[in-house]
């Protein structure tokens, strides 16, 4: 292949053209501050790259997504056309994923906030046991976060439930599908932890309206994408009580700005982007793979279907 | 059988009467405030009872530990002799002590105190990411719940080591055994967790010495009982550095005294004795069979060896 171009400004270059080396020898590799001749650029490894930048590629034959979700790439409509797009299938943030969900769920449970609270006035003091079998987990979006997630969850005695656009079986959760299976599963949710992928048809899905079809007190957990949130709905639902507390790791704006008011709201737990974070070492030997696979014209792994968004 | 004592202060009384009714049917069930006739009684269900009670009631036939340990029996060495002790086997217990110490490894490994205090200044920052396979979990003891928490941490992609007095196998958890052991298995844990029944060998293990033996940094999760640990030893290497962290359920005296360093330490996180809390829905029906096995002359099943201390 000719020329590689990294164009993140997130992840880690020096892993990155590491990892790739040693799975595909010595690489002509180009950051965004010194792309060179355009013409030259075969290969894109991208996150949130700038507007049109791929589009001018005139001979990319591959778009490599850094992240497992593509709505980075997917959102400036200005694609070059026929170019494949693969995403990473990465273990190691599929792992980082599923033990954010897992801590975030375990602080519900076990009432970690009551208790440091309870710490930091020197009050020895029992809150009442709550035990997993009590707390209804509700995943939605099963692709192969979500499933992992809900499948770990059910290992540790949670009842767990899980909501797709397509119909889906998973060993031990209690599946629900489509706009019709909204309501169902949200209604018996303790705990909504959100791994969908970010598409027209998902943006702003926890609204005043979803949020309203959950129990009262229900907890929401959100590694996905900021726009799966209607932020000013999620506030609301916070302060009026019908949501106990949100534990938020994905912004409509990031950086969040720092004067929003989810940064200093008592019931909201902020983390910046960091649930899953792409690490070459295990991402890149697939990455590689699918490089071969194209210069020899062989079936790609891991493609995204640019209609479905995902 | 004849009367029942409840002889503790900390549990369920009208819980567990009500769940040994259904397995037993109608009892004569009595409390420490309104005793009756000792000699009436015949199976006492006991957690840290007081000094000399089971010793005056003269036709006991069983004890049931009303925790999985059972240091707060032994303790006395004034229990009736040739009278079996038997402790509960609880699922739910074990399962809430598997869940506590999944989660101090999870804040360990997410870096949850530190995204906490982040979000208290409203930063957005992402600290360098630690895995799970670089973070070395110890169980000190494999008991039930020692392999239980060893597993689940092995499942979940954590590197596993354990130790006990005695060689175990788990798979996938290397084990340590006995005086020979310790030294090898602590230089290589990065996460220490006690899990040790408490007996005259394990009071006090987790001292200067022990403490000197970990890799500089490491954190320490005591869930087993407030007597494994020096105390004072533990204050000092938090302050030297030398430990990390301490999350602590259990103490030498409980509850915490309000003015003991260890509420306000920064290092420290403490939880009022509630990482396993004995259900009776639960354990209720392993007790019944007991009893029943006692009244028929029958072998017991999780027998207590005084000798052993567990």
């Amino acid at each position: 292949m000719g020329a590689f171009l990294f164009a993140s400004q997130w992840d880690d270059d020096a892993g990155w053209r590491a990892h790739m080396e040693r799975n595909l020898g010595p690489l002509d590799w180009r950051r965004l501050d010194a792309i060179g001749r355009q013409e030259e650029i075969e290969v894109a490894l991208a996150w949130d790259p700038p507007p049109g930048l791929l589009a001018s590629l005139p001979n990319l034959k591959l778009i490599v997504s850094l992240g497992m979700g593509v709505d980075h790439l997917l959102k400036h409509q200005d694609l070059p056309a026929g170019v494949p797009i693969t995403r990473i299938h990465d273990a190691s943030l599929i792992d980082q994923m599923a033990e954010y969900a897992m801590l975030a769920s375990l602080r519900i449970l076990r009432l970690s906030d009551d208790y440091d609270a309870l710490q930091r006035q020197a009050q020895w003091k029992r809150l009442a046991l709550r035990e997993a079998f009590d707390l209804r987990i509700g995943v939605m979006g099963l692709g192969a976060i979500g499933a992992r997630v809900a499948t770990d969850h059910a290992r540790l005695g949670f009842p767990v439930r899980g909501w797709a656009r397509s119909a889906k079986r998973i060993d031990g959760v209690e599946c629900f599908a489509g706009a019709a299976g909204l309501q169902p599963f949200l209604s018996g949710t303790d705990v909504l932890i959100c791994l969908l992928p970010l598409t027209p048809d998902t943006r702003g899905i926890v609204d005043a309206r979803t949020l309203g079809m959950l129990p009262r007190g229900t907890h929401v957990v959100n590694i996905a994408r900021g726009g799966h949130v209607v932020d000013a709905d999620l506030l609301a639902a916070l302060d009026s009580g019908q949501i106990a507390s949100a534990t938020l790791d994905v912004f409509n704006q990031e950086p969040l700005p720092a004067d929003h008011p989810y940064w200093r709201h008592p019931k909201v737990r902020v983390t910046p982007h960091i649930a899953g974070q792409s690490n070459p070492r295990t991402a890149a030997p697939g990455v590689a793979d699918n490089v071969r696979r194209r210069r020899d014209g062989r079936e790609l792994h891991d493609l995204i279907d640019p209609a479905a968004g995902y």
